[in-house]
């Protein structure tokens, strides 16, 4: 049920809204590659299209035709483990008293059971498991007593847990993220319209500007006609939880989040690497791709420090990694990691090296690669991580791992360095995360490096309250 | 809306009831081409595989390894223009407060959008415009209030039309047929478990034996067990209204629909056809593969008569047909039936021949079969039809074709002889299928050939009160 | 090795060919399952199409739009165990020094490793194993050094074996029969030009006329223009080896074979069985769809005899069965040929009954519809067969099956009908076969029914000299 | 027929060739997207499995399964406009009097038609237009009177341009590499094996050790049993003809070819390109992923020379982009580049910009690069690339463009300049591209950089004789 996931939402003036959408789409591939879906209105009916697989493989020339209509949503979805299914692909309608729904949710509800348990009493059947039908079943419910702010607003009282939304309530484009905050969602201008998307990358993409962050607890309505949007701050809470990991991981470098580019972030956690547990090497290699802007942060500051350090790609990766791709077998496993990564022998043969990753999720990348660098001939290797140990699992829509699968759940650094076998190894603190993010431990989720998550998880410990707000409904509700 | 549907469910002992399902689909193929779909349940949960395409294209070995379960129901969807829908393919499953429901209809309901209405009032939302997803909502609110005979009591009260259905709630499998009986649906034993199906042949597949048809108005549960079922008869009607068109064209001949053999029927309905209107040729020649049992009574009766007259096959049918098939241009088109049935020359050149079909629907076939015997050198051609001439739409879940295609809905049998050329054309009496199905007009629907239907069409006339039955919930109800 | 295949050459005045090959190769389609292929030439270039697959999966719009010229071959290709090979597929084509070459080939060589050893000691590089191959190869180098009518001659003096060829050497489509006239090969007349086909059905497709057969060792030359063609007789053997089995089992019934319409040699064989060995039982049941024939010859017979015999179709063939299909496991295996066909029960409950069948190749299917007929309640079930036993395998092309497998090549007519379960089995005799087609044995192909070929084949014994006819190359050649 | 391919030949000990084969064609993935193909010998016979598709969707673990022995080659091939063929899809394999063949080429011959109406005139007859396929009958001719040496030695002494082949004569696998050694070719050691690769990437892959380049006119032979290798230089030229771009583009960075890295390659042209023409700005962008090496060594080069210039990522690439895509409209077109890269607005607002690329082909790209830099604030767009003006079009096997869409061939400097509306436009020059890879002009194939090539092409001017090399047999020929 965790769903690492991209939407969007875009109303338009006079055109299509399907190309736009599609183009929007294939800026966020990156957040999911399971499905991708468009759902559109034309002012009588709504238009569907949803399938299972890529962005450029699910929609061709004649489907994006049928989509008819100035307004719609988008979504594409995260592959989790044990769940392809197309029955989850999004976005998810219903067409119920008062019109039609549409439904695209990046996030992950923690009351769900209940909440689906509620409608369940009232007669409610559902098609699917997911958090977006229970969603969409409470919202549905609640617009045949209120009108559609209201009706959003009840529902956001209701769900506990991450969700950005977008939604379209007949030709109506509603954006929705959480009263924490936990997952992206932005508002940009399209000139002759409006668009709301998890990464201000898929504004760029149609040449639109970035506006601002839609603010935890907000609600956007856009305009059916293209022309603007209200917005509603439905829900206030005591803080915020934004999650770090998409500044760290997750979204594209080109993004801002939360009024804060990620590609700068980036930078800057290498350099707060540097400065807290630098070591000067030979050479600096980022794992590519992810490392390379904190390794440049890193190289940096390392220059900024009078290192003579020399920031280098020293590991090259195929581009067609990802397809499809017999994987080798046992005795071939550790060739694997070399149809990945290649090593530029030169670049490492007889030097001390500090590799620079992002994250340690399981370590067995980590433990390759190290090997890899020794192989090719390096004298030592350091290794250096732009964040804190995971220690614990997301609750909140990233699909990292079950506990077990942790490295950091329950080895020691040193420990996490002795089976890694690099020569050092350091991590970058939390307080630098939240430094680099211009916040605090608080108004971060940093449950996955503390353990302690920003709502009631069933089955963790119930003493970790540091994170946890309390959420006040805003006076000015039914 | 409308679907010339199969549907299936089974109970076994001990068995994984996947396998009997897909054979059973594969059985009744013919009732439906666009879908195919199986839901099992194991005890504990349901495993369901629904795809758009052919049985044997929507199952692979390892669908059926995952539906794990003794328990199980499955459907064919039969393609109907401008509805190739995945959304729409059956069965269609939910879960519920108490538990979850799996559904396979055949027929056409007529009141679905009040129900629709007022479940929507009541806050339910919908993922289709399907009759199925009412359905389900309906008797799903049902099994809220009341134990499960009672509910599908109630709903069976509520909706109107023509329905035979196989249901499943939770491992427990149900099959029900309208008060009026107007789509098929029967019982077999299979020895180690019973199984519910449109047509017996299904039964035949898996070396059951027919028990006997399921009666209108009659809900069957089948122990989950597979050691037997239960039968209450919930509602009765004052009379029947079964569609004589299973027996004519749409069932496999050797099914039994009602205690008839289809085969049997289409004899004898042929012996008729030369007795109300024989005409004495050198040659008899069916239509296959649907005129052959026609032609084959008709001969029968001739011969008994004292004529003269060779039954021979003397249009071969390419048994390719059906599958894709580049079309022909419009020049090309008169050779597009050749394509299908082609003339064997020397059982045609120089006689007077009878052509026998079950139905004429457009028209457009028997006038390129007329010109092909004539191309083929037939010096007389005579067309014998086994059915009235069909004058009105069907709205109980056959979708032959909208009133204006219908050659004979506003041309006389002079008139449609002129325009498919034939020498003379004759077509069987109502009365001749009431009395092949030992059965009266009034407990037979006849709407297609009449105009009057057993339920209050929406824009059809209303002063057709001939086959209008009262339906009376039996007594014993709460 | 073994090609039971479909060819066809067609050359038009004014007419893209690429329409009326796709047509014909549909009519063909019986022919060969495993591949199909379009090619074409406009005068200045080949355009080719070949694919793996049925015709109407292997062709789209496209396709036919690029196979431009009025001029052009094709081909369907039989599927057998072991070669499902893209590289075989047909036509074949190279180009070399004179132009380019395409070929269909219906048929089996059996010198073809002599030729292609000849061909590669002349330095020759084969990219396939095929017959068809080393044809063009040996027709290619006799082009350099003859003209067309000439190399044609001298590579049918050198190949040994069955073949009907269609070639297009350029954009001159020709047709050429093997001295024996093992596989069939006809000539049509299109009005705006000619076509070449294996079987006759081809041409009433285009609608146009069948003009003859291509004599055994005959050549026909279509002009390019369509205006015409040109004959040339350049084999003459001493006698023919026509396939019988063509007429029992392979050939659409509504085919002109070697003057011989196929449906009635069927008819005729099916009485002739019943005066041989015809026994009076209540109902003569076909084994659809190629018993059908048979039956209705034998039921004539029967009547003619005064003998009072129903002629039923008491077996119901699910049309569905030869598309994809998930084998039923070990004991579900006696399942199968129920799902290929149900037999109608009071058909034949309490009654003797006739199974008519053209011939038994394993007998596995006979012990199963002797089994069905007897779990249906027949009280005697007896089998007559339109053909004589099978004791050998085919090496012309047919690829029936080997000698293991053969039920009656180690096995009396007694053995069988106890291996089978019946009451009593007949066969037809091998001089009804000759009666039928008005031909004398000598003149026949019965290698797989006396295990006497018309050609030696390796590790045949040596001493059945009784079909083996002297070719003579015919005087006026070089 | 120009070729931009990959090609590969493993000799193995006692392993299966089939998956080290797939894994290198995996690593030379880059090289040509359009078909792959793998064929072996396991002593007996050849397998081969060839397909259109990449790597990882043409096999499968079945595909490897089938392809027994431990000798076989490979092929990846580049898709070039109008010839999307499945007919030259590689290797290619033909069996001939001596055994059989598998060839795969990469490389341009420029006397094809020569050869091949040599070979016509013997009676050769061709499947495809290809080069491979006269390289193989030439070869297969030449076998049938010589050894294996002498025979490649006659073909290559015959056939003129660029080529480096790896051919499978029965088991045996072979690399040849062309007089001039115009496309790269490489032997690595595996351990238990040797292999052939064109670039030492595959190599690394599979964890062995490049031993060195194949010689320009060398023979290589591995031995079958996988424990060594003959070497035979077969034919002496004056002068060799490396193709520069294999360096500036067309290699993986981390590849080794004449002795040259290619990423430290890079980084030197990138130096020269400060030092001949450097400008100091606020900021170095490279274009990714091509440009990214140019830029790290040109930032060097500033910084050495005490210019305060920052390198920064300001362009984000999306991953997904090159897989399936619907192109934007006209109006839309724009925004297409957008999709691909998209800037960071902070790294380039207000700044003065230096764009490194390698290459400018046709200029749309650089036009919309600088467009897109301007849109996102840079106050100067300043190009700098790391390779000469392309002039003409390469005919050695790199499918550039034609003559008429380079933008450089009838376009000074200050017109391109003008035309992509930078503020600065230099190229490297061509001595700088001879030092960076200590080699002179006269040793280099400049063709698309001066219009002067190695070999006469038909319709080039013939007075550009600096780089014709005269061919020598070498004295101990036949």
């Amino acid at each position: 049920m965790h769903e690492k996931c991209g939407v969007v939402g875009i109303s338009l003036e006079d055109r299509s809204a399907a190309r736009p959408l599609y183009y929007s789409l294939y800026a966020l591939q990156h957040r999911g590659q399971e499905s991708a879906g468009i759902v559109t209105h034309d002012g009588f009916q709504q238009h569907s299209h949803v399938e299972m697989g890529l962005v450029g493989d699910v929609f061709d020339e004649d489907d994006l035709a049928q989509l008819n209509g100035s307004n719609g949503i988008g979504h594409v979805r995260y592959p989790t483990a044990g769940s392809v299914n197309a029955c989850c692909a999004q976005p998810f309608s219903v067409s119920f008293k008062s019109g039609s729904l549409g439904l695209s949710h990046n996030g992950n509800l923690v009351n769900t059971p209940d909440i689906r348990s509620e409608l369940a009493d009232l007669g409610h059947a559902f098609t699917s498991d997911g958090d977006t039908e229970v969603i969409a079943h409470d919202l549905a419910r609640n617009l045949l007593e209120s009108d559609l702010v209201r009706a959003v607003k009840r529902t956001m009282n209701r769900i506990h847990g991450s969700y950005s939304l977008t939604i379209m309530h007949d030709d109506t484009v509603l954006g929705v993220r959480d009263p924490q905050g936990n997952r992206p969602l932005c508002i940009g201008d399209l000139g002759d319209g409006y668009v709301l998307a998890s990464e201000s990358a898929a504004i760029d993409t149609l040449d639109g500007e970035l506006v601002r962050d839609v603010q935890p607890g907000e609600l956007v309505v856009l305009h059916p006609d293209g022309t603007g949007y209200d917005t509603y701050q439905l829900v206030d809470a005591d803080s915020t939880a934004h999650c770090f990991f998409e500044h760290v991981y997750f979204a594209r470098p080109d993004s801002n989040i939360d009024e804060k580019l990620v590609y700068d972030v980036r930078r800057e956690l290498g350099r707060k690497l540097y400065e807290e547990n630098g070591i000067d090497t030979d050479v600096v290699l980022p794992v590519p791709d992810s490392g390379r802007a904190f390794a440049s942060g890193y190289a940096d500051a390392a220059q900024d420090a009078g290192a003579d350090v020399d920031f280098a790609e020293g590991l090259m990766k195929n581009r067609y990694v990802g397809r499809t791709f017999i994987m080798p077998t046992q005795d071939e496993r550790e060739r694997a990691v070399r149809l990945k990564l290649n090593p530029i022998k030169n670049t490492v043969e007889g030097k001390s090296v500090t590799l620079i990753d992002d994250s340690i999720v399981r370590g067995t990348t980590s433990t390759q690669l190290v090997q890899l660098m020794r192989d090719a001939g390096a004298e030592e290797v350091h290794v250096r991580i732009g964040a804190p140990p995971i220690i614990a699992p997301c609750y909140m829509g990233i699909d990292m791992a079950s506990r077990e699968e942790l490295i950091a759940a329950d080895k020691s650094i040193e420990e996490i360095r002795e089976e890694i076998k690099a020569d050092s190894l350091s991590y970058l603190s939390i307080d630098a995360i939240a430094d680099a993010l211009d916040s605090t431990r608080g108004d971060l989720c940093l449950g996955c490096v503390t353990g302690e998550y920003p709502y009631d998880i069933e089955d963790e410990a119930t003493d970790r309250e540091v994170n946890r707000p309390t959420i006040e409904p805003s006076p000015a509700d039914d």
